[in-house]
């Protein structure tokens, strides 16, 4: 579920970030024959996510020590509750804490969020979703740690589907030429998404044949509307400023998808601490 | 003020995350003639930071374009303002928007965050500062957008200083054993710090020498009663779990400094906008 | 249409290997302010493609050289017919030659393929498209010259759509619940394509409301009837050894692509020469 | 005989450009606890070239899988020849697969097409060389391929010897002069090699006192009295448009070396496919 | 107490320079199935350090060999013992052999030279410390040498401590104004240290509360004076061309520290050599 | 003379190493706004190398300033003599100093050194050339310094020429069966070079035809002898263990070469120091 070619090159980037210098402190108390054992302890409740990337974050710090996750990935943990081990040369415990805890922190307060944005929509059809509004450079993290809460990825990035703003829109003469000259130019796997703000555009998008429509901060009752009209020809995403308190209300309206900047630009970190034993 | 060495690199990996197999939306619909022009517009109230590194996007995003700042780096900003104009090939517009707003949003929270600790604390002379509980891989900026609010940065990584915790003083046997052994082995332009937990602990690192202590997690009155203690023998952070609810107490009771993870492991974005014109 | 962002690293790639420690021969015989102008020429028929590329290289080839191409992108050139002029340092020209021909030679020999292929497919609604047997390293730069050759790109990478295949078919109990257990994982934007081999293969994926269908090495005579089958409610692609002698015959049952791995696992490169003037 | 040191970097490339953002369709199906066995298979006859390479792309294709060849390198395979077993998780094989598959038919194409040659060649002293005709990034694996199917390799960059051409002699002012200038300054260890276009060449570079003399675009008749005027004073290579069709005669006048530039330009890929069992 | 994150980073870069084409006289010769063993042998009188990097070029170098130390890192050695064994394929130790001798040659330089100082003012509580004149890429694996030598760090890069020179003092208008600017805005964990020409400084750093005085080309008279003036108040360092016939009356004065270039700008190589048995 | 590709990889990491994470003492006293003017001053008597390095470095260290040579590359300078002047933005003149002076001294220290012993073989045809035995990273630098000083290079890694040792003609079974193993399998272009250690390895090896005979460790007399029996068949190159006092007793004996490995691996700085003016 977890691409590892990916990860193991960010994490050495945030080895090199933090360690790169070496421990000036643990160097100058314990030598590699130093072994250790330690747990790492949620201190708020939520959804665990980033396990196995503290493992590599473990694996890689020099010399090298071994996560046992105790929980699996993805599950609801308590404050006080160990939800991995840390075993090895001290050195390596120490000089990996920090990365691993900054990894699950993110991950498991993305993952933590975006559960909760599932469960508000429970009764409903709709999906939560993500966007691009990551933090630079751990797009496949934090894209990964929407999926552990149980969300649905979107795009990727600028190559993996075709999103027709307004921008492009005005450019390009409005909706139906947008979608003809793109279609014959992007490759035959990319689906088509325009972004729509009224009623009139979503007819203008069903009739040009695109896979997706956004509805982009529309009313409830437009959005309604909207879903009425499309019947199943497209999917419908809503988007724009939606929160914990609206999105019920947006997945009542029959959209098949939500998405949620706030899953990846806002989460609060989920506190976890490592403590030796 | 920012290292620009390391922020072309950060850079250039955030745009092949987004803009690494191009941009097919726009790439279907706009040549490189196509020129045009946009405004970057704030959404919320808050210290924008970042806008050196989105200038650094705009122009490495082919064909490259250019951000012009119409506020200062650090200006506090309201919602409908108007930060920079980007301008130039509207592929080298619309292919490092997405990017360029992630940095600046992220930066702007943790610099707006950070001013709000900074304010609360204006009274006294303790100064708030942050720690390495930041987004892997982007430290270097994290720490900047701090600088921006109005903190100040602690250790950049495990090199930089000597942090001795619980788990080194117990492995070396007392704090005066550790700080002798590690003076011994550390640069000798490394500061060493000690993490104290009660006063007898203050009394033990003052007798060593160190430079900084650290009080973890003390009673404001504890706190209080170190600072008299120390005399400016040492500089006084005081840490764990200080709010901005807490900090004005915390900050009278006359310690140097206030470290925050919360700055930047929980920064909520600032919201901004990106809309030709 | 091509994306620079990646061009530059792997340009700069080729030029290491070749040029990595330097060009002996004409740093032994010629300066920095040693100038010259070369032509570069054609010496068969074809399309050519890379020229944006080459450009790319002889800019980076220290200390550096230009390079003005004298016919668009895409032309069908002539043997001994000028494509561009290369102007500056001898020690650029002479640096950049054998790289800047090497891209040049495999783009437009794709580029020329892909054109004979499109051409034998004109009266048809078909389009020729691409596979992901490319040169490794070198996808992006593969994939552009199909599409300057006039032919479409089908996906990029694993990640850009779902194509499932028989051993994921089997494995997952056939298409209707591998089609359902993927669609419920994959990121909202990728297409669903299901590879069949027989008719009723074609109504099990017509049903599961597959977005693509390959047909895989199929006789003419059922790619007919699939596509009567299918009447417009999935794409169509025609695959498996399709040459330039059957494509028209292929072309002619209706599908809506036809995908030619030798595009880019078997291209005859097109012969260029560089000559100083 | 192959340098693992460069191929782990040019396999890890390739991966990240299939794989690098995961296998969407796989991830979806299989854990990796699912494990399979593949076999793969010779389609087209020729010699067999990229197993190491191959085992490579397997073990480093997440979650990692081992590839155990049933032939030795170099072998001569039929149609319908299984040439080596994949094992392991199925995210592994299916992963790898087309990345093994690309190395595997583009090395072959080149074995197979440089034993042609040389087996063309067999009644004679003279054995073919390749040039630095190559795919970008790819050189040391082309290369490596021609040495698989027989062939001597030529120069591997521009500092691995010296080879005068035209441009370089008309600056410098003739074989002598440019032989002279250059042996002052290239290391002790580079052979030179003049490009000669006639008979009086041969002559001066012979005085000059060259190591190799390539005779390019010679007649048949010129080039037999190039090598009798040579007489084993310096190695003769032969070069420019020769043919599977005009090879033997080329041997025929008694030359050391020929190169062809098609050997590594315009190889057919030899075609394999990996198949469960 | 060697960082082996920066290490292997490193030597991989070191391999590539040597052994990134092959080790071709090597290849020409052996296969991976060759075994042997050799002893790296000192040939002159000092100490050794080196030996962890040299064991990581060794694992590196295809296909890999074990190096076994047969004496501790930082061991006086004398002419012709053996230091170490390296067992495994041929191929890995004669492709690795030059590139770890590098390696240990200038380490094992670096050390011995930096023993010598060190012996000099064996008498004395000063101790020598380093600077940031090292080979270019190397400096971790330098510094680490001269603390295998018996020496001290200074500051590794300019993020590590403030060091306010000449120039710096002179655009900030004098000492104390620059260490204010510079407090507010360095980390708080930097430390502080200016450089000094004579007593009038000297009196003025302390006012200004720094914690590192570097007393810079003083003379001895001088030097003793400025140390006595100081009372522990700050650090004080001697720097300025010390060599090893001046150390010891450098030493006398009471500095705390005297910084040498030399031991990483001009160290000669001790001799090592690897001999198969 | 300098190949600029590899120098700029080895310059952003020289500046990543020391200014990678900023330069805390400059960015707290100034603004890109204020400029500066330096001069570079050699303090010690030698040839200068390394000034196309040094502006590489001051250009690329943010925010950029620019070199200006006042003496050629090569030239002879005295004690006190400038020989740049770098022009900017302080913040990049003392961002650059310490690298750019690093690569400067150790450049210049071995052109100084190669120069002295060019010096003692100048009435001879001897000509002085360098090893393998450089500083890890920098092997293109430090050959490039050789030649400045007048040396000549040789091999600059394990792929540009054969060698064949002891343990290679030990293992291959005598020089002989040797070259012709090896003369089969490697490049045409790679010269062949046996180190022999006595007068019949000598007639062995002119027997075999290799191209350089390296006389190691060999009396003067067996020089001599060894030069008049090979009679200009081959190249001759004297190595180990010469130093200045013996050089030019070595050149005496007729040799072409001679190899000096001190050259690279203890060459003495040449100190240079940065001043504001």
């Amino acid at each position: 579920m977890l691409n590892m070619l990916a990860v193991k090159d960010i994490v050495i980037r945030a080895l090199e970030e933090d360690l790169g210098g070496g421990d000036v402190t643990s160097a100058a108390l314990f030598g590699p024959e130093d072994l250790g054992r330690a747990e790492i302890i949620a201190r708020r409740e939520g959804v665990v996510a980033g396990l196995p990337v503290a493992a590599v974050v473990f694996e890689a710090a020099p010399p090298g020590c071994r996560l046992v996750p105790l929980v699996e990935e993805g599950s609801r943990v308590v404050p006080g509750q160990t939800v991995a081990l840390v075993e090895g040369p001290l050195l390596g415990i120490l000089g990996g804490e920090r990365v691993a805890l900054n990894f699950l922190q993110r991950l498991s307060g993305i993952a933590s969020l975006t559960a909760r944005y599932v469960e508000r929509v429970k009764p409903y059809k709709a999906r939560i979703c993500d966007t691009r509004k990551t933090a630079p450079g751990l797009r496949c993290l934090d894209k990964y740690a929407v999926r552990v809460g149980g969300g649905t990825n979107h795009r990727f990035n600028l190559a993996d589907a075709v999103l027709l703003k307004d921008n492009h829109l005005r450019a390009a003469g409005g909706i139906r030429r947008a979608v003809e000259k793109v279609r014959r130019r992007v490759p035959l796997t990319a689906k088509i998404e325009v972004e729509v703000e009224n009623l009139d555009q979503v007819a203008e998008a069903l009739e040009a044949g695109v896979d997706l429509i956004m509805l982009d901060n529309m009313s409830l009752k437009d959005m309604s509307e909207a879903v009425a009209m499309i019947r199943g020809r497209a999917l419908v995403e809503a988007s724009g400023g939606i929160s914990l308190e609206t999105v019920a209300g947006v997945a009542a309206t029959g959209v098949d998808f939500i998405s949620v900047g706030a899953l990846t630009h806002s989460p609060a970190a989920l506190d976890f601490t490592l403590e030796l034993v």
